[in-house]
């Protein structure tokens, strides 16, 4: 695994470089990422370019060894353009102009700004394709980063018309599809279709699916053109995007789909302040983010291309700026947080960013280097987290299959159309089945529907509510333990429920009727022993005796064969004790872990992580040499064993 | 009373409708509403009617023997429509369009969308006035809802000017009228107003009292045109509309002047969720909706008509899909629902939707069926309602008169414009006056000023900012018990203080001014024995010994003969207190009632309900004789007994 | 000190008029504001003025020997006007038009408004600029009052664009002072800059400062404009302001230039309620407002002028309409009010309004008349205070320079634009700091940076991001004790972190660092003995020891001679133990006061307030004779000594 970090040349006197690239070299850094919000610098005048400061950074960072990833700045379009056509700018769902004076002020459907980003990024790929310096691009940055995904404009507008006219043909069957005859919402054409927002009460939640469909092919489209170009100019570099944190607003698999390796941006005490947790998780957690924050994400986007290739493009190394409240990491959380990804098979972890910026909206967000040009608290930590990489280079091997969880992006755009109860995420789903198999010391990957589950000895499907093509298929020929959870096949790939009730196809596997869901206020539980369902409960109609009942006798889960349903939201300690007996049956041991420890296999190598604010002892692995750490783990420590 | 379904053919394929309409006769249905939505199915084209389906679907229902309520369809206008007269769309008070897309995309005062409303009903009148089978009329759909009964676009603001003209004559009177003196806001010429949103801070209530009266007639006069309309071409039949729950932006008392019989659309769960009930009361009442929720509303629109003559045109049969959450009924509660319509002497219960649509924006919402055609969850109960409404034919006599609870509309525009106290609202008021009175075991009727009050042993005016001509001289002449509420009498039509200060005209009958009032955050009260005063305080002088006063000596009830006005909101026990020494003085006698029963009388019968989820021990009720269930009363059970 | 009231003599019959006036001074008071309202009245059609009335109401107020107050109306321009000129209404953030309805509805940086004042104001000062009872003029009303001291209209973007131009006088200075390299932010021309709202992320904060910097500069040349008129048509009179509380939309000290007194409108109740403090503070003080807030604001605008002069010009008297919960004052609180603006130095004291207005916006607000003329609950406690103000008169000698807080603007819109933690913001902090100083019974002068320290014991500065010119002199050749707040000397003037890291400039006084901040959520501290750190901390590196530690070891307070620098936001208790060292040191003694009690000398004079609801009993003052009040403060009690 390599080390990175990025960099903005264009930020600091030339004077600095030089020795810029000689302390990350020195630091253990062989990866920088440039460029990518430099378009004013590069084309500060319409057609007028300016190449000769760029083209001495990257000799500069060349001459150290440093390895460079390419951004391309389509994410900043420079002021004169966006005056030159103003109406590429993004309209929001109220209506208002998303303006210049930020960035990602632009829609994915104007033709005229992808024409210039076609421009700015062959004239970048005609410049630097063949520098030996570059080993890779990075495609604009952050895609829908500030809800930018989706747009409200007359371009968007006008790409959706055609986007529904392809696909449907004629608008009879768009009516049909919908269920237009609903409400008298019927259209004669295509050019009648409005987009789905400023509706007087909600829009038919067909059309904003298609909406969301719309958009986030719009974004693959915009990459596309991209990639196509940096493919003829830059032969042999690797093509990636920059994934953010518990973002859905696209269809990730179908970005990945051109590019080679997926990368994210990884912020655990940021993303712990502005999700989801609960006030008790983000107290416990404020300085290391909660356990599985990191590893959800690493095995997501490890998923997103089928040979595994992923990194981390920006790691957090210290505050940040920009969440409600931006408290500091624990001491030894850097290092950690390297480590983990290492154990999740990254193939680099690049810090953001090098020195922290004096100025701008980002002047908050602490760096490697502080302002004043001094080591900031984390760079020890990397300068550990070198070593001990280099120490261990060779010594994973395979990676261990044990438990794939199914996720599409699909799915959460559904459950955020039509929640049915306040809160209600597909996404949100999927974390706490993660995070409840890997407390159990499983470990997961995380795949799209269709890609092979060869291999794996459990399969987990947390809310699917649209099945996919081919994954009865798949499913019934898996061998290994599966289940599904609530909500999967409710829904039609129209949005629609199924003639037959859910869970429509899947009934082909499993004979239930979901014929009632209720959605629960917090307090409103139905009990199951010590525990309860909240949120969410179905009514399953059955000749199968149910596996697990309510006490007052309802059933929730159901299972026929090697396929389990779980009909309901239900509590941590009922969950685990569904996945433990699935591990059980599927040949699988299973850990009672401390609540802050996590615990990863890559190979030959376990990780075991303390994400806790004291000591605590690491679990125990028979047969296995300790590398790394003790066998007491300090708070925010990491102990290594090497498996017999 | 009658049961009945609302249907709709367009929805489903006509081969299904034959046996939809036999299962509704078998269930004991004889009522069907259909039409209300279906614009875009009977006149796909602009000018080009298409009436075959609805002719056939109209036979169909008319062989099963079912009686046919016909809705207009002009909720939902279709979007030809819309595209050829943009500006008929609302504005709302943002300024942003509420355009196509859902349902009631229509400014209440666009001419041109006037007009062709006045089209399409007078073809569809023209079409099935007479048929045999039409046996009322439903115009349009639930007036208001989504915030529609307000408009800021441009026609509203056009026809507001003309509204002014016509009520003040000259500019001068509505400066005056207004206060417009204050913070120079003086007008030359009514052409010079414009509409009270968008301020810098607060319009002048003044101001905004009169939009909020020239909405509401915009609301009337709109239904007017349609009954003007369907009165010619459709003789003999009932006009009716369907009004909804805690909703005020209308004047229900105006719009019900053209009409035949009041309606309304009961969703007792959904209401509780989204309205100021505390989250105990949520948690409590979540699968059964608060004891009074119903009722209240069932005894509002029964207040309508001064022949009482009323309906529920739609009844929740099970889980909807619009509420924060979303639970199933409690089992029983459809029956109990039903039967408690009946204690209220409904004409007609009549539940949404016969089938759970599978597509679109209502497709989580329940119906009698399940989108598989099976029998959902609620059929059953219907089923047992049916045959013990059958069974009691004949058993109602005379209403019983006791209490009238005294509410008009334009009370809770006043408070809702100027709450003066976050929260306060009339509405909330009247409700929780109704829910004290009705824990007592008494029967309350709710009616306009101006309404007889012959024949009841008490009158309770919850709180009425704005006397109205005459009640004074109507109370004045009442021999019964009266109790005036907060903030009555505290304001002129004008929206002024009254000269001689509050409780204004009502200083004829009780010698007290509202020397000063004050609004009380939670937890900022004044002791009243075991009790306080919460919310709302108010301080008079009078030379009259209070009945009622705080611990700290504050004078809260003040009574002259017959007439009490209590200054103040005060928790239950206090409040029922008032109210069971009034029935003392009556000649009422009130019942101690376990908090999740309530009784009802309608002529010979009395009707006991249990709200909770245990089972009770039914009030004695001496002398009856027990028609229906058992002196236990069951969860979601009900008793009813026949007084000797 | 003198009593005055606000009236509007437009609001009222003529015949009123003189039993008004009478009634005025027979009350005590002797200076009326009127006027700043009235434009509609005076110029009721364009170019056409009716004064006479006007001139009327002067004469009858002229000869009950009241000195008037003239307030121009700028505040309010017609409706005539707005028609003519419909690009003056300012636009809010979201683009908006804040339209004409209630008040301040124009847009600062309107030339063609700015015109228009210009002519009414000339035409009001030719009319009564030399009229002998016309004693000062107060501009406007409440400049910024609803959020109006910033606008988004074209009007201010073309001013700013222009102040831009004139402060950086090149694009490329601007592009460097705002760092836009970052996120290629660069523009070509001052053309090219767009205000800094509706941007797709938050804009850059140096953006937002030199719009707020340019807002308020807008602010200051309007009022200037009217100064200039005023000064030079009615010489010899008092040029006034009415400022409001917890505000800071603009430079107060900038304003005031041109200014000879300093007025505020005094709210306790509304402020308590609509700002910043716990539940429980809002409770306790309900009826009274938190002990500092009348305080506070009495000494932040005593020192907006050199020379201390400074009124109140509208006092609470009764509730108010305008905050979420609108309780009454505690029976004796306008008279505590009153005697504690006399305790800060005012000049005046005026209550708002002399009687309650049954119509428009205030109708609601009480007044020290009842609509129906009669007194209100006030006006007893007028008269007592007025009594005691007239037998104190000539009692007060010298100041009592003892603490000076320094506070600028500028340091409030730095922490507004760039909290980084949620709610930090310099006003609170300055608030706070002066309420714990306050609560150690020590006087506080609050001044801007540059205002002579001369005579001060001790200097506190509780947030000050950018230190302006000069102060670090300042404070270098003070000889009194320093506090230096968290943040302070954080930001350069550029809104960027100091080259050598905060706090900047201050090193040269003290050789610290600050390496990292940390915002911390409700509940995440670090412990300092019995207390604890909250909200912020910053770490800190120096080769001092520091006086003060977290339990943890972090140093928490740092020492240089008579200057200290707190880094965080530390627990009461903690601060006072700070600020009673200082004090010791500084040779000032402190107290222990009763959370109710303040304490306040003026020259010979000491008050003492009870803000509690129950009596307590008064500091020992030693060697003072008690003129006013006894040893036992009653609930809402004062009582003044006279010092030997």
């Amino acid at each position: 695994m390599k080390l990175g970090v990025c960099y903005y040349p264009e930020h600091w006197p030339e004077e600095m470089w030089p020795a810029d690239a000689r302390r990350m070299a020195e630091l253990g850094l062989s990866r920088v990422r440039i460029g990518e919000f430099c378009w004013s610098r590069i084309e500060p005048e319409p057609g007028h370019y300016v190449w000769d400061w760029l083209d001495r950074s990257v000799e500069v960072l060349h001459k150290a060894g440093l390895g460079i990833i390419m951004g391309t700045p389509t994410a900043t379009p420079p002021k004169w353009l966006v005056d030159r056509m103003p109406d590429m700018i993004a309209l929001d769902e109220q209506g208002r102009p998303r303006g210049f004076g930020s960035r990602r002020h632009y829609c994915f459907s104007h033709k005229g700004y992808a024409a210039e980003c076609d421009r700015i990024v062959a004239a970048m790929a005609a410049r630097y394709g063949n520098h030996p310096a570059i080993v890779a691009w990075q495609t604009d940055n952050e895609y829908g980063c500030h809800d930018t995904a989706v747009s409200f404009s007359n371009a968007a507008c006008d790409a959706f018309r055609h986007w529904l006219a392809a696909k449907y043909k004629d608008i009879a069957g768009l009516n049909s599809a919908w269920g237009n005859v609903f409400w008298s919402m019927e259209y004669r054409t295509f050019a009648e279709v409005d987009l789905p927002n400023l509706t007087v009460t909600e829009a038919n939640p067909a059309h904003w699916l298609d909406f969301r469909r719309f958009s986030s092919d719009q974004v693959v489209a915009f990459n596309r053109r991209q990639v196509d170009i940096l493919r003829t100019a830059s032969p042999g570099r690797d093509l990636i995007h920059n994934y953010m944190g518990f973002f859905t607003q696209f269809d990730h698999h179908a970005v990945a789909a051109d590019l080679d390796v997926a990368s994210w941006d990884s912020y655990p005490l940021g993303f712990l302040e502005q999700f989801w947790f609960t006030d008790a998780e983000k107290l416990r957690y404020a300085r290391q983010g909660h356990p599985d924050i990191a590893a959800f994400h690493h095995d997501l986007y490890r998923g997103l291309h089928p040979n595994g290739r992923w990194s981390v493009m920006e790691q957090q190394p210290g505050p940040v700026n920009w969440a409600r409240y931006n408290p500091a990491p624990l001491s030894g959380m850097v290092r950690l947080w390297t480590l983990e990804a290492m154990a999740h098979g990254a193939e680099m972890v690049s810090y953001f960013r090098w020195r922290q910026l004096p100025f701008a909206q980002e002047q908050m967000h602490a760096g490697l280097l502080r302002p004043d040009s001094s080591d900031d608290v984390a760079t020890d930590e990397v300068r550990q987290a070198s070593a001990e990489i280099a120490a261990l280079a060779g010594e994973a091997g395979e990676p261990i299959k044990q438990v794939a969880l199914v996720f599409d992006y699909q799915s959460d755009w559904v459950t955020d159309i039509q929640p049915q109860g306040q809160s209600f995420r597909a996404l949100r789903q999927a974390f706490e089945y993660y995070s409840a198999l890997r407390q159990l010391g499983l470990n997961v990957d995380i795949v799209p529907p269709g890609r092979s589950l060869d291999g794996y000895a459990m399969a987990v499907i947390p809310c699917m509510p649209i099945i996919p093509d081919g994954l009865v298929e798949q499913l019934s020929a898996f061998k290994g333990q599966v289940l599904i959870g609530p909500r999967s096949g409710s829904k039609t790939a129209d949005f629609a429920i199924p003639a037959g009730l859910p869970p429509g196809p899947l009934q082909g596997m499993l004979p239930i009727k979901v014929n009632r869901v209720e959605s629960l206020r917090p307090g409103l539980v139905a009990t199951l022993g010590d525990g309860s369902i909240r949120q969410w409960m179905e009514h399953i109609e059955s000749d199968l005796v149910a596996e697990m009942t309510t006490d007052g006798g309802v059933g929730v889960c159901y299972r026929n064969n090697n396929l389990r349903y779980l009909g309901a939201c239900i509590d941590l300690a009922n969950l685990q004790a569904v996945f433990s007996r699935m591990a059980d049956e599927a040949g699988l041991s299973v850990l009672a872990l401390h609540q802050d420890i996590r615990l990863r296999r890559n190979g030959n190598l376990v990780f075991a992580f303390n994400y806790g604010r004291e000591a605590v002892a690491a679990p125990l692995i028979s047969g296995a040499e300790l590398l790394v750490g003790s066998l007491i783990i300090p708070a925010a420590g990491v102990a290594i064993w090497r498996m017999a």
